[in-house]
Protein backbone atom coordinates (compact mmCIF):
# COMPACT_ATOMS: atom_id res chain seq x y z
CA UNK A 1 0.00 0.00 0.00
CA UNK A 2 3.14 2.44 0.93
CA UNK A 3 3.88 1.72 -2.79
CA UNK A 4 0.63 2.98 -4.31
CA UNK A 5 0.44 6.01 -2.14
CA UNK A 6 4.08 7.35 -3.07
CA UNK A 7 2.90 6.46 -6.75
CA UNK A 8 0.06 8.49 -6.63
CA UNK A 9 1.84 11.34 -4.83
CA UNK A 10 4.08 10.78 -8.14
CA UNK A 11 0.98 11.85 -10.43
CA UNK A 12 -0.72 13.91 -8.34
CA UNK A 13 2.22 15.86 -8.43
CA UNK A 14 2.78 15.96 -12.07
CA UNK A 15 -0.97 16.66 -12.43
CA UNK A 16 -1.20 20.05 -9.82
CA UNK A 17 1.49 21.42 -12.35
CA UNK A 18 -0.04 20.83 -15.28
CA UNK A 19 -3.59 22.32 -13.85
CA UNK A 20 -1.28 25.33 -13.03
CA UNK A 21 -0.64 25.53 -16.09
CA UNK A 22 -3.04 25.00 -18.22
CA UNK A 23 -5.38 27.63 -16.30
CA UNK A 24 -5.38 30.67 -16.56
CA UNK A 25 -3.28 33.48 -14.77
CA UNK A 26 -4.92 35.07 -11.51
CA UNK A 27 -3.52 37.86 -12.44
CA UNK A 28 -5.40 38.28 -15.59
CA UNK A 29 -8.18 41.02 -15.28
CA UNK A 30 -11.16 40.21 -14.30
CA UNK A 31 -9.18 38.33 -11.38
CA UNK A 32 -12.54 37.11 -9.43
CA UNK A 33 -12.99 34.62 -12.05
CA UNK A 34 -9.35 32.81 -12.24
CA UNK A 35 -9.04 33.18 -8.59
CA UNK A 36 -12.45 31.16 -8.09
CA UNK A 37 -11.06 28.60 -10.67
CA UNK A 38 -7.52 28.30 -8.95
CA UNK A 39 -9.00 28.23 -5.04
CA UNK A 40 -11.43 24.96 -6.00
CA UNK A 41 -9.03 23.13 -7.81
CA UNK A 42 -6.53 23.52 -5.80
CA UNK A 43 -8.47 23.20 -2.76
CA UNK A 44 -7.02 19.31 -1.77
CA UNK A 45 -8.54 17.58 -4.33
CA UNK A 46 -7.53 13.52 -4.37
CA UNK A 47 -6.70 13.48 -7.91
CA UNK A 48 -8.01 9.82 -8.13
CA UNK A 49 -9.58 10.99 -11.82
CA UNK A 50 -6.73 12.18 -13.46
CA UNK A 51 -4.82 9.40 -12.01
CA UNK A 52 -7.13 7.09 -12.81
CA UNK A 53 -6.36 8.30 -16.75
CA UNK A 54 -2.85 8.27 -16.22
CA UNK A 55 -2.14 4.46 -14.98
CA UNK A 56 -4.75 3.24 -17.23
CA UNK A 57 -2.98 5.07 -20.17
CA UNK A 58 0.24 3.31 -18.88
CA UNK A 59 -1.01 0.03 -18.55
CA UNK A 60 -1.53 -0.25 -22.17
CA UNK A 61 1.61 1.54 -22.83
CA UNK A 62 1.69 5.43 -23.17
CA UNK A 63 3.41 7.58 -20.16
CA UNK A 64 1.70 9.13 -18.23
CA UNK A 65 2.80 12.86 -19.02
CA UNK A 66 1.38 12.17 -22.99
CA UNK A 67 -2.31 12.27 -21.11
CA UNK A 68 -1.93 15.22 -19.07
CA UNK A 69 -4.32 17.50 -21.07
CA UNK A 70 -7.34 14.62 -20.94
CA UNK A 71 -5.82 14.07 -16.83
CA UNK A 72 -6.38 17.93 -16.15
CA UNK A 73 -9.52 19.02 -18.37
CA UNK A 74 -11.57 15.92 -16.57
CA UNK A 75 -10.14 17.31 -12.93
CA UNK A 76 -11.71 20.27 -14.24
CA UNK A 77 -15.04 19.13 -14.83
CA UNK A 78 -15.46 17.03 -11.64
CA UNK A 79 -14.58 20.16 -9.91
CA UNK A 80 -16.92 22.12 -11.75
CA UNK A 81 -19.62 19.78 -10.41
CA UNK A 82 -18.39 20.14 -6.68
CA UNK A 83 -18.59 23.97 -7.03
CA UNK A 84 -22.31 23.78 -8.57
CA UNK A 85 -23.33 20.69 -6.35
CA UNK A 86 -22.46 23.36 -3.01
CA UNK A 87 -24.35 26.47 -4.49
CA UNK A 88 -27.49 27.24 -2.12
CA UNK A 89 -30.35 26.20 -4.73
CA UNK A 90 -28.25 22.73 -5.07
CA UNK A 91 -27.00 21.07 -1.63
CA UNK A 92 -26.58 24.42 0.15
CA UNK A 93 -22.54 23.55 1.39
CA UNK A 94 -20.82 25.67 3.74
CA UNK A 95 -17.57 23.18 3.75
CA UNK A 96 -16.25 20.72 1.28
CA UNK A 97 -12.60 18.99 1.98
CA UNK A 98 -12.14 21.49 5.10
CA UNK A 99 -12.59 24.92 3.51
CA UNK A 100 -15.21 27.03 2.94
CA UNK A 101 -17.04 26.44 -0.28
CA UNK A 102 -16.82 28.45 -3.42
CA UNK A 103 -19.55 30.64 -3.02
CA UNK A 104 -18.57 30.83 0.36
CA UNK A 105 -15.43 32.86 -0.16
CA UNK A 106 -16.40 34.73 -3.45
CA UNK A 107 -20.45 35.16 -3.75
CA UNK A 108 -22.77 32.83 -5.56
CA UNK A 109 -22.56 34.78 -8.88
CA UNK A 110 -19.06 34.08 -9.32
CA UNK A 111 -18.88 30.83 -7.98
CA UNK A 112 -21.46 29.83 -10.20
CA UNK A 113 -19.53 31.30 -13.17
CA UNK A 114 -16.38 29.73 -11.63
CA UNK A 115 -18.11 26.53 -12.40
CA UNK A 116 -18.88 27.33 -15.71
CA UNK A 117 -15.84 28.23 -16.76
CA UNK A 118 -13.76 25.31 -15.55
CA UNK A 119 -16.15 23.19 -17.48
CA UNK A 120 -15.93 25.05 -20.61
CA UNK A 121 -11.99 25.38 -19.93
CA UNK A 122 -11.88 21.62 -20.09
CA UNK A 123 -12.53 20.68 -23.46
CA UNK A 124 -10.17 23.42 -24.27
CA UNK A 125 -7.57 21.60 -22.25
CA UNK A 126 -8.26 18.11 -23.60
CA UNK A 127 -8.20 19.24 -26.74
CA UNK A 128 -4.45 20.16 -27.15
CA UNK A 129 -4.13 16.06 -26.36
CA UNK A 130 -3.36 16.21 -29.86
CA UNK A 131 -0.65 18.69 -29.69
CA UNK A 132 1.71 15.56 -28.16
CA UNK A 133 3.49 13.79 -30.25
CA UNK A 134 1.81 10.39 -31.26
CA UNK A 135 -1.48 11.05 -30.25
CA UNK A 136 -4.30 10.15 -32.69
CA UNK A 137 -6.73 13.76 -33.65
CA UNK A 138 -9.46 11.03 -33.74
CA UNK A 139 -8.92 9.53 -30.39
CA UNK A 140 -8.98 12.73 -28.92
CA UNK A 141 -12.22 13.02 -30.30
CA UNK A 142 -13.60 9.89 -28.96
CA UNK A 143 -12.30 11.21 -25.53
CA UNK A 144 -14.30 14.30 -26.31
CA UNK A 145 -17.76 12.57 -27.20
CA UNK A 146 -16.94 9.89 -24.74
CA UNK A 147 -16.20 12.75 -21.69
CA UNK A 148 -19.24 15.19 -22.96
CA UNK A 149 -21.74 12.20 -22.89
CA UNK A 150 -20.19 11.02 -19.33
CA UNK A 151 -20.76 14.23 -17.61
CA UNK A 152 -24.03 16.03 -19.71
CA UNK A 153 -27.47 15.35 -19.35
CA UNK A 154 -27.09 11.86 -20.32
CA UNK A 155 -24.40 11.31 -17.65
CA UNK A 156 -23.72 12.89 -14.24
CA UNK A 157 -25.94 15.86 -14.70
CA UNK A 158 -28.96 13.07 -14.62
CA UNK A 159 -27.62 11.58 -11.43
CA UNK A 160 -27.35 14.99 -10.10
CA UNK A 161 -31.37 15.43 -10.98
CA UNK A 162 -32.07 12.28 -9.44
CA UNK A 163 -30.41 12.92 -6.37
CA UNK A 164 -32.10 16.46 -6.13
CA UNK A 165 -35.69 15.41 -6.67
CA UNK A 166 -35.60 12.12 -4.48
CA UNK A 167 -34.58 14.02 -1.50
CA UNK A 168 -36.30 13.55 1.23
CA UNK A 169 -38.36 11.04 -0.64
CA UNK A 170 -38.14 6.95 -0.28
CA UNK A 171 -36.19 5.50 -3.43
CA UNK A 172 -35.93 1.87 -4.36
CA UNK A 173 -32.84 0.07 -4.80
CA UNK A 174 -32.83 -0.05 -9.07
CA UNK A 175 -32.87 3.73 -8.97
CA UNK A 176 -30.41 4.37 -6.53
CA UNK A 177 -28.01 2.35 -8.27
CA UNK A 178 -28.93 4.57 -11.26
CA UNK A 179 -28.32 7.56 -9.62
CA UNK A 180 -24.96 6.63 -8.29
CA UNK A 181 -23.61 5.14 -11.86
CA UNK A 182 -24.67 8.52 -13.21
CA UNK A 183 -23.71 11.10 -10.55
CA UNK A 184 -20.21 9.26 -9.86
CA UNK A 185 -19.59 5.99 -11.46
CA UNK A 186 -19.28 7.59 -14.94
CA UNK A 187 -17.00 9.98 -15.10
CA UNK A 188 -15.17 7.22 -13.66
CA UNK A 189 -16.06 5.15 -16.25
CA UNK A 190 -15.19 7.49 -18.52
CA UNK A 191 -11.65 8.43 -17.13
CA UNK A 192 -10.26 4.57 -17.18
CA UNK A 193 -11.70 4.85 -21.21
CA UNK A 194 -9.93 7.87 -22.10
CA UNK A 195 -6.55 6.61 -20.88
CA UNK A 196 -7.17 3.30 -22.50
CA UNK A 197 -8.45 4.89 -25.55
CA UNK A 198 -5.78 7.37 -26.11
CA UNK A 199 -2.96 4.48 -25.05
CA UNK A 200 -4.29 3.19 -28.44
CA UNK A 201 -6.25 -0.10 -26.74
CA UNK A 202 -9.02 -2.14 -28.67
CA UNK A 203 -12.44 -2.36 -28.45
CA UNK A 204 -12.82 -5.39 -26.18
CA UNK A 205 -9.84 -3.79 -23.80
CA UNK A 206 -12.33 -0.56 -23.79
CA UNK A 207 -15.12 -2.80 -22.83
CA UNK A 208 -13.22 -3.85 -19.79
CA UNK A 209 -12.13 -0.79 -18.53
CA UNK A 210 -15.70 0.38 -18.37
CA UNK A 211 -16.84 -2.34 -16.63
CA UNK A 212 -14.01 -1.86 -14.07
CA UNK A 213 -14.91 1.99 -13.55
CA UNK A 214 -18.57 1.13 -13.27
CA UNK A 215 -17.32 -1.24 -10.35
CA UNK A 216 -14.84 1.10 -8.97
CA UNK A 217 -17.47 4.49 -8.97
CA UNK A 218 -19.90 2.57 -7.27
CA UNK A 219 -17.34 1.20 -4.67
CA UNK A 220 -16.15 5.17 -4.74
CA UNK A 221 -20.02 6.35 -4.12
CA UNK A 222 -20.68 4.00 -1.38
CA UNK A 223 -17.59 4.18 0.48
CA UNK A 224 -18.64 7.98 0.53
CA UNK A 225 -22.14 7.37 1.86
CA UNK A 226 -20.36 5.48 4.56
CA UNK A 227 -17.97 7.94 5.96
CA UNK A 228 -20.56 10.59 6.07
CA UNK A 229 -22.03 8.21 8.46
CA UNK A 230 -18.86 6.50 9.93
CA UNK A 231 -15.84 8.85 9.08
CA UNK A 232 -14.04 11.51 11.14
CA UNK A 233 -15.04 14.85 10.42
CA UNK A 234 -11.32 16.65 10.06
CA UNK A 235 -10.56 13.73 7.87
CA UNK A 236 -13.47 13.90 5.27
CA UNK A 237 -13.44 17.99 5.46
CA UNK A 238 -17.11 18.31 6.38
CA UNK A 239 -19.62 17.96 8.94
CA UNK A 240 -20.65 14.11 9.32
CA UNK A 241 -24.25 13.55 9.19
CA UNK A 242 -24.78 15.82 6.40
CA UNK A 243 -26.44 13.26 3.82
CA UNK A 244 -28.61 12.73 6.42
CA UNK A 245 -29.35 17.05 7.42
CA UNK A 246 -29.90 16.92 3.58
CA UNK A 247 -32.39 13.85 3.41
CA UNK A 248 -30.03 12.58 0.53
CA UNK A 249 -30.67 8.61 -0.33
CA UNK A 250 -27.27 7.24 0.04
CA UNK A 251 -26.63 3.33 0.57
CA UNK A 252 -27.03 3.66 4.08
CA UNK A 253 -30.61 4.17 4.20
CA UNK A 254 -31.36 1.68 1.19
CA UNK A 255 -29.48 -0.97 2.39
CA UNK A 256 -28.07 -0.41 6.00
CA UNK A 257 -24.48 -0.22 6.85
CA UNK A 258 -23.55 -3.73 7.15
CA UNK A 259 -25.17 -4.96 3.77
CA UNK A 260 -23.33 -1.46 2.04
CA UNK A 261 -19.87 -2.81 3.21
CA UNK A 262 -20.76 -6.38 1.89
CA UNK A 263 -21.84 -4.55 -1.65
CA UNK A 264 -18.68 -2.91 -1.63
CA UNK A 265 -16.74 -6.43 -1.14
CA UNK A 266 -18.85 -8.19 -3.41
CA UNK A 267 -17.95 -5.15 -5.84
CA UNK A 268 -13.71 -5.25 -5.14
CA UNK A 269 -13.71 -8.68 -5.57
CA UNK A 270 -14.87 -8.61 -9.23
CA UNK A 271 -13.56 -5.49 -10.23
CA UNK A 272 -10.41 -7.32 -9.54
CA UNK A 273 -11.04 -10.31 -11.81
CA UNK A 274 -11.77 -8.05 -14.89
CA UNK A 275 -7.90 -6.63 -14.72
CA UNK A 276 -6.44 -10.14 -13.95
CA UNK A 277 -5.65 -10.89 -18.27
CA UNK A 278 -3.86 -7.38 -18.70
CA UNK A 279 -0.56 -7.26 -17.91
CA UNK A 280 1.45 -4.20 -15.33
CA UNK A 281 -2.53 -4.20 -13.77
CA UNK A 282 -0.74 -4.34 -10.08
CA UNK A 283 -1.32 -0.49 -9.34
CA UNK A 284 -5.03 -0.82 -10.51
CA UNK A 285 -6.08 -3.61 -8.85
CA UNK A 286 -4.03 -2.11 -5.59
CA UNK A 287 -6.04 1.20 -6.01
CA UNK A 288 -9.58 -0.74 -5.69
CA UNK A 289 -8.37 -1.96 -1.86
CA UNK A 290 -7.58 2.02 -1.65
CA UNK A 291 -10.59 3.14 -2.64
CA UNK A 292 -11.85 0.72 -0.16
CA UNK A 293 -9.91 1.46 3.54
CA UNK A 294 -9.74 4.96 2.47
CA UNK A 295 -10.45 7.57 5.24
CA UNK A 296 -11.90 10.46 3.21
CA UNK B 1 -34.45 42.43 -47.00
CA UNK B 2 -37.36 40.09 -47.96
CA UNK B 3 -34.96 37.77 -49.64
CA UNK B 4 -32.56 37.73 -46.41
CA UNK B 5 -35.31 37.43 -44.26
CA UNK B 6 -36.80 34.34 -46.39
CA UNK B 7 -33.01 32.98 -45.90
CA UNK B 8 -32.91 33.57 -42.63
CA UNK B 9 -35.83 31.38 -41.84
CA UNK B 10 -34.77 28.64 -44.21
CA UNK B 11 -31.92 28.03 -42.14
CA UNK B 12 -33.88 28.39 -39.04
CA UNK B 13 -36.01 25.20 -39.98
CA UNK B 14 -32.78 23.64 -40.48
CA UNK B 15 -31.49 23.96 -37.58
CA UNK B 16 -34.76 23.52 -35.49
CA UNK B 17 -35.03 20.23 -36.90
CA UNK B 18 -31.35 19.30 -36.09
CA UNK B 19 -31.72 20.79 -32.29
CA UNK B 20 -34.64 18.64 -32.27
CA UNK B 21 -32.59 15.51 -33.25
CA UNK B 22 -29.54 16.15 -31.13
CA UNK B 23 -31.28 17.24 -27.90
CA UNK B 24 -31.88 13.59 -25.99
CA UNK B 25 -35.56 12.92 -25.98
CA UNK B 26 -38.07 14.38 -23.43
CA UNK B 27 -39.36 11.18 -22.59
CA UNK B 28 -36.08 10.07 -21.08
CA UNK B 29 -35.88 9.55 -17.13
CA UNK B 30 -35.54 12.16 -15.49
CA UNK B 31 -37.54 13.93 -17.57
CA UNK B 32 -37.27 17.00 -16.32
CA UNK B 33 -33.99 17.45 -16.68
CA UNK B 34 -34.69 16.96 -20.96
CA UNK B 35 -37.95 18.78 -20.88
CA UNK B 36 -35.97 22.04 -19.10
CA UNK B 37 -33.39 21.96 -22.03
CA UNK B 38 -35.80 22.14 -24.60
CA UNK B 39 -38.41 24.42 -23.18
CA UNK B 40 -35.44 27.09 -23.13
CA UNK B 41 -33.78 25.88 -26.79
CA UNK B 42 -37.11 25.92 -28.09
CA UNK B 43 -38.55 29.67 -26.62
CA UNK B 44 -37.89 31.62 -29.36
CA UNK B 45 -34.25 32.19 -30.32
CA UNK B 46 -33.12 33.92 -33.68
CA UNK B 47 -30.70 31.30 -34.32
CA UNK B 48 -28.07 34.21 -35.16
CA UNK B 49 -25.32 32.22 -34.41
CA UNK B 50 -26.03 29.13 -36.21
CA UNK B 51 -27.00 31.31 -39.31
CA UNK B 52 -23.19 32.65 -39.14
CA UNK B 53 -22.14 29.43 -39.01
CA UNK B 54 -23.88 28.14 -41.85
CA UNK B 55 -24.04 31.06 -43.88
CA UNK B 56 -19.92 31.29 -43.63
CA UNK B 57 -19.69 27.82 -44.47
CA UNK B 58 -21.77 28.35 -48.11
CA UNK B 59 -19.46 31.73 -48.62
CA UNK B 60 -16.70 29.57 -48.58
CA UNK B 61 -18.20 26.50 -50.46
CA UNK B 62 -19.83 24.11 -48.21
CA UNK B 63 -23.13 23.02 -48.39
CA UNK B 64 -25.52 24.62 -44.81
CA UNK B 65 -26.21 20.94 -44.13
CA UNK B 66 -22.35 20.02 -43.14
CA UNK B 67 -22.15 22.55 -40.71
CA UNK B 68 -25.31 22.07 -38.48
CA UNK B 69 -23.87 20.24 -35.82
CA UNK B 70 -21.43 23.19 -35.12
CA UNK B 71 -24.10 25.37 -35.73
CA UNK B 72 -26.69 23.25 -33.28
CA UNK B 73 -23.47 23.37 -30.26
CA UNK B 74 -22.85 27.33 -30.68
CA UNK B 75 -26.86 27.77 -29.91
CA UNK B 76 -26.62 25.47 -27.17
CA UNK B 77 -24.07 27.26 -25.55
CA UNK B 78 -25.97 30.61 -26.49
CA UNK B 79 -29.55 29.03 -24.71
CA UNK B 80 -27.05 27.81 -21.53
CA UNK B 81 -25.44 31.28 -21.50
CA UNK B 82 -29.34 32.62 -21.38
CA UNK B 83 -30.18 30.63 -18.61
CA UNK B 84 -27.26 30.65 -16.25
CA UNK B 85 -27.61 35.18 -16.49
CA UNK B 86 -31.32 34.56 -15.46
CA UNK B 87 -30.51 33.20 -12.16
CA UNK B 88 -30.84 34.95 -8.99
CA UNK B 89 -28.11 34.92 -8.24
CA UNK B 90 -27.19 36.45 -11.39
CA UNK B 91 -29.66 39.27 -12.86
CA UNK B 92 -33.15 37.68 -11.55
CA UNK B 93 -34.75 37.84 -14.75
CA UNK B 94 -38.11 36.11 -14.66
CA UNK B 95 -38.92 36.75 -18.50
CA UNK B 96 -37.19 36.23 -21.55
CA UNK B 97 -38.50 36.31 -25.22
CA UNK B 98 -42.18 36.81 -23.68
CA UNK B 99 -42.11 34.07 -21.76
CA UNK B 100 -41.17 32.37 -18.26
CA UNK B 101 -37.27 31.98 -17.83
CA UNK B 102 -36.42 28.46 -17.26
CA UNK B 103 -36.12 28.76 -13.39
CA UNK B 104 -39.70 30.29 -12.82
CA UNK B 105 -40.70 27.10 -14.74
CA UNK B 106 -38.85 24.26 -13.53
CA UNK B 107 -36.43 25.87 -10.42
CA UNK B 108 -33.28 26.75 -9.42
CA UNK B 109 -31.68 24.07 -9.51
CA UNK B 110 -33.18 21.82 -12.29
CA UNK B 111 -32.10 25.54 -14.90
CA UNK B 112 -28.89 25.50 -13.24
CA UNK B 113 -28.39 21.85 -13.84
CA UNK B 114 -30.08 22.13 -17.61
CA UNK B 115 -27.81 25.17 -18.13
CA UNK B 116 -24.86 22.64 -17.35
CA UNK B 117 -26.53 20.20 -19.16
CA UNK B 118 -26.85 22.32 -22.89
CA UNK B 119 -23.28 23.33 -22.36
CA UNK B 120 -21.83 19.84 -22.02
CA UNK B 121 -24.38 18.40 -24.65
CA UNK B 122 -22.61 21.34 -26.94
CA UNK B 123 -19.17 19.60 -27.15
CA UNK B 124 -20.63 16.37 -27.53
CA UNK B 125 -22.76 17.47 -30.92
CA UNK B 126 -19.69 20.11 -32.18
CA UNK B 127 -17.80 16.81 -31.88
CA UNK B 128 -20.31 14.63 -33.81
CA UNK B 129 -19.07 17.11 -36.92
CA UNK B 130 -16.38 14.87 -37.66
CA UNK B 131 -18.98 12.00 -38.88
CA UNK B 132 -20.23 14.43 -41.96
CA UNK B 133 -18.41 13.00 -45.38
CA UNK B 134 -15.55 15.96 -46.43
CA UNK B 135 -15.03 17.45 -42.76
CA UNK B 136 -11.44 16.99 -41.36
CA UNK B 137 -10.86 15.37 -37.99
CA UNK B 138 -8.42 18.47 -37.08
CA UNK B 139 -10.55 21.15 -37.91
CA UNK B 140 -13.74 19.84 -35.94
CA UNK B 141 -10.78 20.10 -32.91
CA UNK B 142 -9.68 23.83 -34.06
CA UNK B 143 -13.53 24.97 -33.95
CA UNK B 144 -13.51 22.95 -30.26
CA UNK B 145 -10.85 24.88 -29.14
CA UNK B 146 -11.64 28.05 -30.31
CA UNK B 147 -15.44 27.48 -29.05
CA UNK B 148 -14.11 26.84 -25.67
CA UNK B 149 -11.80 29.50 -25.73
CA UNK B 150 -14.81 31.87 -27.16
CA UNK B 151 -17.48 30.88 -24.10
CA UNK B 152 -14.91 30.29 -21.31
CA UNK B 153 -12.90 32.22 -18.74
CA UNK B 154 -11.02 34.13 -21.66
CA UNK B 155 -13.72 34.67 -23.51
CA UNK B 156 -17.86 35.51 -22.74
CA UNK B 157 -17.50 34.26 -18.62
CA UNK B 158 -14.73 36.69 -18.03
CA UNK B 159 -17.65 39.72 -20.38
CA UNK B 160 -20.15 37.86 -17.66
CA UNK B 161 -17.98 38.44 -15.09
CA UNK B 162 -17.04 42.49 -15.25
CA UNK B 163 -20.87 42.54 -16.03
CA UNK B 164 -21.69 42.01 -12.91
CA UNK B 165 -19.50 43.11 -10.59
CA UNK B 166 -19.77 46.62 -12.77
CA UNK B 167 -23.48 46.70 -11.86
CA UNK B 168 -24.32 50.39 -10.16
CA UNK B 169 -20.68 51.44 -10.99
CA UNK B 170 -19.33 53.66 -13.31
CA UNK B 171 -17.15 52.61 -16.11
CA UNK B 172 -15.06 54.15 -18.37
CA UNK B 173 -15.21 53.58 -22.65
CA UNK B 174 -12.16 51.00 -22.50
CA UNK B 175 -14.21 49.06 -20.28
CA UNK B 176 -17.16 48.74 -21.66
CA UNK B 177 -15.95 47.56 -25.09
CA UNK B 178 -13.93 44.72 -23.40
CA UNK B 179 -16.98 43.82 -21.30
CA UNK B 180 -19.13 43.38 -24.51
CA UNK B 181 -16.40 42.33 -26.96
CA UNK B 182 -16.15 39.17 -24.58
CA UNK B 183 -20.12 39.05 -23.07
CA UNK B 184 -21.33 38.79 -26.76
CA UNK B 185 -19.03 39.54 -29.58
CA UNK B 186 -16.46 35.98 -28.96
CA UNK B 187 -19.32 33.81 -29.57
CA UNK B 188 -20.36 35.56 -32.70
CA UNK B 189 -16.52 35.71 -33.66
CA UNK B 190 -16.30 31.99 -33.05
CA UNK B 191 -19.52 31.17 -35.14
CA UNK B 192 -18.43 32.94 -38.04
CA UNK B 193 -14.42 31.67 -37.49
CA UNK B 194 -16.16 28.08 -37.27
CA UNK B 195 -18.06 28.09 -40.37
CA UNK B 196 -14.61 29.35 -42.02
CA UNK B 197 -12.58 26.81 -40.62
CA UNK B 198 -14.81 23.76 -40.96
CA UNK B 199 -15.37 25.41 -44.72
CA UNK B 200 -11.34 25.18 -45.40
CA UNK B 201 -10.57 28.93 -45.21
CA UNK B 202 -7.18 30.36 -45.12
CA UNK B 203 -5.32 32.10 -41.88
CA UNK B 204 -5.67 35.21 -44.25
CA UNK B 205 -9.64 34.78 -44.34
CA UNK B 206 -10.04 33.56 -41.21
CA UNK B 207 -8.85 37.01 -39.76
CA UNK B 208 -10.50 38.58 -41.93
CA UNK B 209 -13.77 36.72 -40.58
CA UNK B 210 -12.58 37.55 -37.21
CA UNK B 211 -12.42 41.08 -37.46
CA UNK B 212 -15.97 41.42 -39.24
CA UNK B 213 -17.52 39.36 -36.05
CA UNK B 214 -15.79 41.72 -33.65
CA UNK B 215 -17.53 44.86 -35.53
CA UNK B 216 -21.22 43.13 -36.11
CA UNK B 217 -20.98 41.61 -32.42
CA UNK B 218 -20.14 44.88 -31.15
CA UNK B 219 -23.12 46.24 -33.52
CA UNK B 220 -25.76 43.11 -31.64
CA UNK B 221 -24.60 44.51 -28.02
CA UNK B 222 -25.31 48.29 -29.25
CA UNK B 223 -28.49 47.35 -30.63
CA UNK B 224 -29.53 45.46 -27.30
CA UNK B 225 -28.86 48.36 -25.13
CA UNK B 226 -31.05 50.89 -27.74
CA UNK B 227 -33.62 48.10 -27.50
CA UNK B 228 -33.96 48.08 -24.18
CA UNK B 229 -34.33 51.73 -23.97
CA UNK B 230 -36.63 52.84 -27.01
CA UNK B 231 -37.52 48.99 -28.23
CA UNK B 232 -41.40 47.45 -27.81
CA UNK B 233 -41.91 45.58 -25.05
CA UNK B 234 -43.91 42.73 -27.11
CA UNK B 235 -41.75 42.62 -29.56
CA UNK B 236 -38.58 42.44 -27.14
CA UNK B 237 -40.28 39.68 -24.52
CA UNK B 238 -39.29 41.42 -21.84
CA UNK B 239 -39.88 44.38 -19.81
CA UNK B 240 -38.10 48.17 -21.08
CA UNK B 241 -35.57 49.81 -19.28
CA UNK B 242 -34.64 45.99 -17.19
CA UNK B 243 -30.78 47.42 -17.98
CA UNK B 244 -31.37 50.34 -15.80
CA UNK B 245 -33.28 48.41 -13.22
CA UNK B 246 -30.64 46.45 -12.99
CA UNK B 247 -28.08 49.07 -13.17
CA UNK B 248 -26.22 47.73 -15.81
CA UNK B 249 -23.69 49.72 -17.65
CA UNK B 250 -24.41 50.04 -21.52
CA UNK B 251 -23.79 51.92 -24.40
CA UNK B 252 -26.62 54.25 -23.71
CA UNK B 253 -24.91 55.11 -20.50
CA UNK B 254 -21.80 55.44 -21.31
CA UNK B 255 -22.24 57.06 -24.59
CA UNK B 256 -25.93 58.14 -24.94
CA UNK B 257 -28.23 57.01 -27.39
CA UNK B 258 -27.19 59.62 -30.45
CA UNK B 259 -23.41 58.63 -29.90
CA UNK B 260 -24.40 55.06 -29.50
CA UNK B 261 -26.15 55.49 -33.30
CA UNK B 262 -23.25 57.12 -34.79
CA UNK B 263 -21.08 53.93 -33.50
CA UNK B 264 -23.26 51.43 -34.91
CA UNK B 265 -23.17 53.34 -38.08
CA UNK B 266 -19.55 53.36 -38.30
CA UNK B 267 -19.06 49.95 -37.04
CA UNK B 268 -21.76 48.45 -39.87
CA UNK B 269 -19.47 50.34 -42.66
CA UNK B 270 -16.42 48.88 -41.67
CA UNK B 271 -17.83 45.74 -41.41
CA UNK B 272 -19.45 45.69 -44.72
CA UNK B 273 -16.13 46.98 -46.04
CA UNK B 274 -14.17 43.53 -44.56
CA UNK B 275 -16.63 41.51 -46.81
CA UNK B 276 -16.33 43.25 -50.18
CA UNK B 277 -13.37 40.92 -51.58
CA UNK B 278 -15.01 37.74 -51.06
CA UNK B 279 -17.69 36.17 -53.38
CA UNK B 280 -20.95 35.41 -52.53
CA UNK B 281 -20.64 37.98 -49.87
CA UNK B 282 -24.43 39.12 -50.56
CA UNK B 283 -25.93 37.85 -47.18
CA UNK B 284 -23.35 38.40 -44.85
CA UNK B 285 -23.32 41.94 -45.82
CA UNK B 286 -27.09 42.57 -45.61
CA UNK B 287 -27.28 40.88 -42.53
CA UNK B 288 -25.27 43.53 -41.25
CA UNK B 289 -28.34 45.86 -42.14
CA UNK B 290 -30.33 43.48 -40.51
CA UNK B 291 -28.84 43.69 -37.10
CA UNK B 292 -29.10 47.28 -36.96
CA UNK B 293 -32.45 47.73 -37.93
CA UNK B 294 -33.74 44.82 -36.04
CA UNK B 295 -36.97 45.24 -33.16
CA UNK B 296 -35.84 42.05 -30.96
Amino acid sequence: MEELIREMQACKILVDKALNEYLPDENLYPSEIFKAMRYSIFAGGKRIRPILVMKTAEMFGLSKEMVLPTACGIEMIHTYSLIHDDLPCMDDDDFRRGKPTCHKIFGEAIALLAGDALLTHAFLVISKNREIKGIDANAVLDVIERISKASGPLGMVSGQVVDILSEGKVIDEKLLYFMDDKKTAELIKGSLWAGARLAGADEKELERMDNFGEKIGLIFQITDDILDVEGDEKAIGKPVGSDIKNKKNTFINVFGIKQSKDIIGSLAQEAKKLLLDFKNNEFLIKLVDFLINRTH
